[in-house]
């Protein structure tokens, strides 16, 4: 199978995770972790199965400063030929960061709400997508990998509906400056099973299965559901964050990103292959508790939890 | 339509929820409420739109205290033509207090695992069936309604993969009693989507729409996922409790029946009508909450409640 041509390290599976717990995750906790909890965080996921792992930004930490010590995150960290570490830039400016601190994978991101993308980065989808353009070209010319999210493809908190016509001429723009991938942010969680799976499947006929992922937010509780839907229409990627860390502090119990461990179950009981190991997941889970104090969200840990007492040491 | 043929009185829906809140979830939890109690959450509920509500069960009190005062719940609920109230009977004496009691509509059960239904009933599924033959029977001749659960039909803890083939027999058999429909029960939420898709599928086949329900535990997070499956393939009735109530004390974390809220989401955002309104659902878990300190367990009902702050009196 060529599905990961792209990278002929990364071992195969059949269905792809995209962890971005230490990145999306984190950067929405109010609990700040330190580089030591960062790294032992992003090894554990290694350890679990993680193929790809988003472990941080280089946005400015006047705006992000759980973000701040990416680089040195970066530095710690031990390649590993099955393992890519990814990290979020904003601009050409945070792209020169990391190409310092020795990054190979790049993520950026817009929004395809024009109000979303004004409140979030300040400027223009237009002036966003010059501004990515030259990153990633930037990035390309360094023989990095692209990554691009486009958020709020199923809603947005302002604008309401999103034209899904106008998410696919964005994709293709990003796809055109040279990212490989384009994720389709559910940023809020509104987005529903059949409307989920008609934009998966639209952007499938337009880019191809390897050229597209699909970023839920578990908001709702709709996440599993949207998730098995876009499966069916041939989706293969999928973004997760383990314990389902992120959400908006400001709004109590409301959900962050579909946790890995909920996502990993689902697709095992698919009798699909993800390279994680589920136990190894929810142990992650239950550490990053016990060490930072963030609790895991998910459902599945929530029963994992029940059958795995914790060892009195 | 003719869909509702079996009781021309009860507005139709797409999707008919029957909700057990009031005697699965109430009998699982550790809490116990008062005739006062019950008859608020029943009336509650009601109001939210639930049109068939299991508002208790006369098996002996022995085995189940949290439902010794069925009888009296009963007696205080006030009819609606727009809505059943269901009480569970184990046996011929049970179906005896739900007559005395005034009751019009009736439940049975038993296992389809041979060694959950000794565990459970202590007794053969043979001798169960023979026992509910008669409460059948009977009921049929006072012009009651008789449901159906037939247990553990995707997986039991003892035995662990049940035999399908076997499950329909028995299924068979019940509605052959006098049975209007069965309930497919996930006791321990141990169904798989394709599975479960497959197990509807065949009792759909076999029975009609009409004549199958689906009961399920959001045990591992996958009962929405089995839920929008099992619509697909054509099943219209699902049970559930508000605020997910049930699930098994002895294993904290683990999640109890599917919760009505959940499911009542779920559906709204496939485009269905339930009959139910959502608000009023989530009003209802909270008050539930507040009342009797039983906490939700949905995740609906975390995001409609960070959503819906709590007015100060």
């Amino acid at each position: 199978m060529s599905a990961h041509a792209v990278s002929a390290n990364v071992p195969s599976a059949d269905v792809r995770l995209f962890e971005v717990g230490p990145r999306d995750g984190l950067q929405n906790e109010t609990t700040l972790l330190s580089v030591d909890q960062k790294v032992a965080l992003i090894e554990r996921l290694v350890l679990a199965g993680a193929r790809d792992i988003e472990i941080g930004s280089f946005v400015h930490p006047r705006w992000v400063p759980q973000m701040a010590e990416t680089g040195e995150v970066a530095a710690r960290l031990t390649s590993d030929p099955g393992t890519r570490f990814w990290a979020l830039v904003p601009n050409p400016i945070g792209l020169e960061r990391a190409i310092d601190a020795g990054v190979k994978h790049v993520a950026v991101f817009l929004s395809s709400s024009e109000t979303h993308n004004q409140n979030n980065l300040n400027r223009t989808i237009a002036e966003s997508l010059a501004n990515l353009e030259d990153a990633c070209r930037l990035a390309r010319a360094e023989h990095m990998m692209v990554r691009a999210y486009v958020s709020t493809v199923f809603g947005c908190p302002f604008e309401g509906q999103v034209d899904f016509a106008r998410v696919l001429e964005i994709c293709a723009r990003l796809l055109d400056f040279g990212a490989f991938q384009v994720s389709l942010g559910d940023t809020t969680g509104v987005g529903k099973p059949y409307q989920v799976r008609e934009g998966c499947r639209l952007a499938l006929e337009a880019f191809g299965p390897e050229a597209v992922a699909l970023h839920l937010h578990d908001t709702q509780g709709l996440a599993l559901a949207n998730s098995l839907l876009a499966y069916e229409v041939g989706v293969r990627h999928f973004d997760s964050a383990v314990a389902g860390m992120g959400g908006c502090p400001y709004a109590p119990g409301a959900a962050g990103n579909v946790s890995t461990e909920d996502l990993v179950n689902l697709f095992e009981a698919m009798g699909l292959d993800t390279a994680y190991d589920l136990d190894a997941v929810c142990a992650t889970a239950r550490w990053l508790n016990e060490e930072t104090g963030i609790a895991p969200r998910s459902r599945y840990f929530a029963y994992w939890g029940a059958h795995h007492p914790q060892q009195v040491p």
